[in-house]
């Protein structure tokens, strides 16, 4: 019995069967590249997510980038120009979205574990620094006051609340990320008595959710929650960041996310919020959802081989490429990532194979038991989905195998 | 309710509560390689379990490192002296193996997807070439044709047994290394025609195994299928490549491998051998087992924060070194490894924490719910057995933080 793969993102065409990225065949790209495993970012298909994210949400909400999705420079620095502002998660990423052209005003710097010089960074180049405990806010106010600088601090919130009725739960608990709600206007009311310049809140309740409803009942609960927060505090937040979520389709059956469904549901919101949000701007910030369906991995066949009657693809990429595709990055069950054979595009599927990566490990299972067009030695492999948590997420060094390339087109 | 971790390795003392590590403080090694996140891999530990190996398997066995569970370059270079061969699994850890003065007739080359030019390396160097697949047999002798090399060649063998009664499924089915057992006398009569130097068979019937009678029973298979296989096809194996699979206790409540009763096991099996195997050499190749333990994982504690009642260590390191740690490294159940307080070893526990990574995401947890000593920001974490697929088998590049030190002692 083969199983099911994920669907492919609607902008991969194809001409005289052969991929086609952003125009381009996908074996002229490698070619350019000079050789495979090959990942290649379409920025015009992050483009389009942009703009449709701008259509949906209008000025009610800016939009950041998320770095940690995709820290390739060169996606980087084309995305910078086309958001709001960035979000870092480590002294590392600041420096690359400064580099990158953001201004230290609109980048905010979230994540636990924040060391000390990952602070003064922070604070010298001037970035928002979301805390994520009483303890990170005393230490980023000395280090401030050492500095002689009034620092940029956001308050990073664990909200109390979690989805009902979507069977996801993006919030509530005990969590290492952000300060419990019931002891954020104390901090607040510490950090301005401080004389810091408080930026407002980040209420980050979940990732990966396809399911608007959820979605725009987080996002409802994540306003009221910030102008509670701000009564008890006594003072309006600048700035509120509503997290991300929005979520792609990975696996089969999954159903897009309706974005536009979301946008009006915080417009709708928005227009009857309390007095004390009025003059706070809106935030949302997306990786995943942005760059996810504009990467794929191209990997070429190494051997086809057979083994108690099931046929084996061997490519020359793996897990130490994609880890997320091998169902070993968090998920709990493994399933299959779209995949195509490059040069066969919308033809019949033919038989049933198994794509195995290069690694002498059995964890390297890049598709298992899916009908595909027949393939064989020197055929390219094409993994959707590969734009976000893909090269950098995975164990690169892991058994010394040649790098991969990355190349961004459309930019 | 706490939950249990894995014991941690004996050889590890404390001397006034703190860590010694090869008679060493923890401190003091963290302030000689300059901080934390650092791996130390004690090569003592290494060693005691090779002194172990040879007492208990005498002249019946040669050992192999398989530098996969720890490329390491100076832990490369001391093992290598140590052990009577280096199995690879790529062009760049062979040229690793070479560089450490491994000769290359001691030198194995196993997994699949190796590509045209990774082959050409391993011939043009001389190692043995575990060929996975006719096709790749095929491509293997036409490099060598055309270069004029005569080969070492042996066949990775896909067994069709599998171990009964232990619950563990180490062999059988299909699979995407080796050559099915069926087809291998026709691969290696092929390969001795063709004028090849046929080394012998690579049997690998599984790896962390626990139970001496799964071992005990998969060796006595493989030895018998390596008769069978060179009966059928004519010729003695020169060498049998036994595999590994040596297991080391991870989780609360293993027992560790009695690696004696497999050594006795496989002497009496060696002892009634037949006659085509008489003048075999066979090997056992090793890397869990010889260096898993050797290795610490310090991480220093930047947040110490409580979130619902529930308290959380938050630490500079975290699941980009320590995938396996995380329960993301083809892990079905998350368990929780050894961990300790580096200062506070064998003081009772007094708290229930939760040990998390500096990565922004809700996958970067190193222990959950342990019951430890009292630890502040400042502390040093200990994960115990981080020396096989540790650093090199993490997403080193995931948020983009500081690299981790490693450091080899007793070498």
């Amino acid at each position: 019995m083969s199983k099911p793969m994920g669907p492919i993102p609607p902008e991969f065409a194809a001409q005289q069967g052969m991929l086609r990225i952003g125009g381009q065949p996908a074996d002229a790209l490698i070619a350019e590249a000079g050789g495979t495993p090959l990942f290649v970012y379409d920025a015009a298909i992050a483009a389009a997510r942009i703009a449709r994210f701008r259509s949906a949400f209008g000025d009610s909400a800016g939009l950041h980038y998320a770095m940690k999705a995709n820290p390739y420079r060169p996606f980087l620095n084309w995305i910078a120009k086309e958001v709001d502002g960035l979000d870092v998660a480590s002294a590392g990423e600041m420096r690359a979205a400064l580099a990158a052209g953001m201004n230290a005003r609109h980048i905010s710097f979230a994540g636990p574990g924040k060391r000390d010089a990952e602070l003064q960074a922070g604070i010298e180049a001037g970035v928002t620094i979301n805390l994520e405990s009483e303890g990170e806010a005393n230490r980023a106010l000395s280090i401030a006051a050492r500095l002689g600088i009034c620092p940029r601090l956001a308050v990073r919130v664990n909200p109390d609340f979690e989805i009902k009725g979507s069977g996801m739960r993006m919030g509530g608990g005990a969590k290492p990320f952000g300060v419990d709600a019931a002891r954020v206007p104390a901090l607040v009311r510490r950090l301005i008595d401080a004389g810091a310049d408080w930026r407002g809140f980040h209420i980050f309740a979940g990732s990966q959710a396809l399911k608007a409803e959820a979605l725009i009942e987080a996002q409802a609960a994540s306003l009221a929650l910030a102008a509670d927060l701000a009564e008890q505090a006594g003072s309006a937040p600048p700035l509120v960041n509503l997290g991300g979520g929005f979520g792609i389709s990975y696996m089969a059956g999954d159903t897009p996310l309706d974005v536009e469904a979301v946008a009006i549901a915080l417009k709708e919101n928005l227009n009857k919020q309390p007095q004390i949000l009025a003059n706070t701007e809106f935030i949302i910030e997306l990786g995943r959802w942005l760059v996810g369906e504009a990467g794929v991995y191209l990997t070429r066949i190494v051997d086809r081989k057979n083994s108690h009657d099931k046929t084996f693809l061997i490519v020359d990429g793996g897990m130490h490429h994609q880890l997320a595709a091998s169902g070993n990055f968090g998920q709990v069950v493994r399933r299959n990532y779209p995949v195509a054979v490059a040069a066969r595009m919308g033809l019949d599927a033919e038989e049933e194979v198994s794509i195995v990566g290069c690694l002498c490990t059995p964890l390297d299972r890049l598709a298992d038991d899916v009908m595909l067009p027949r393939a064989d030695v020197g055929d390219i492999i094409v993994l959707f989905l590969a734009g976000a948590y893909g090269l950098s997420a995975s164990p690169q060094a892991f058994l010394s195998h040649e790098p991969a390339r990355e190349m961004l087109i459309g930019g």
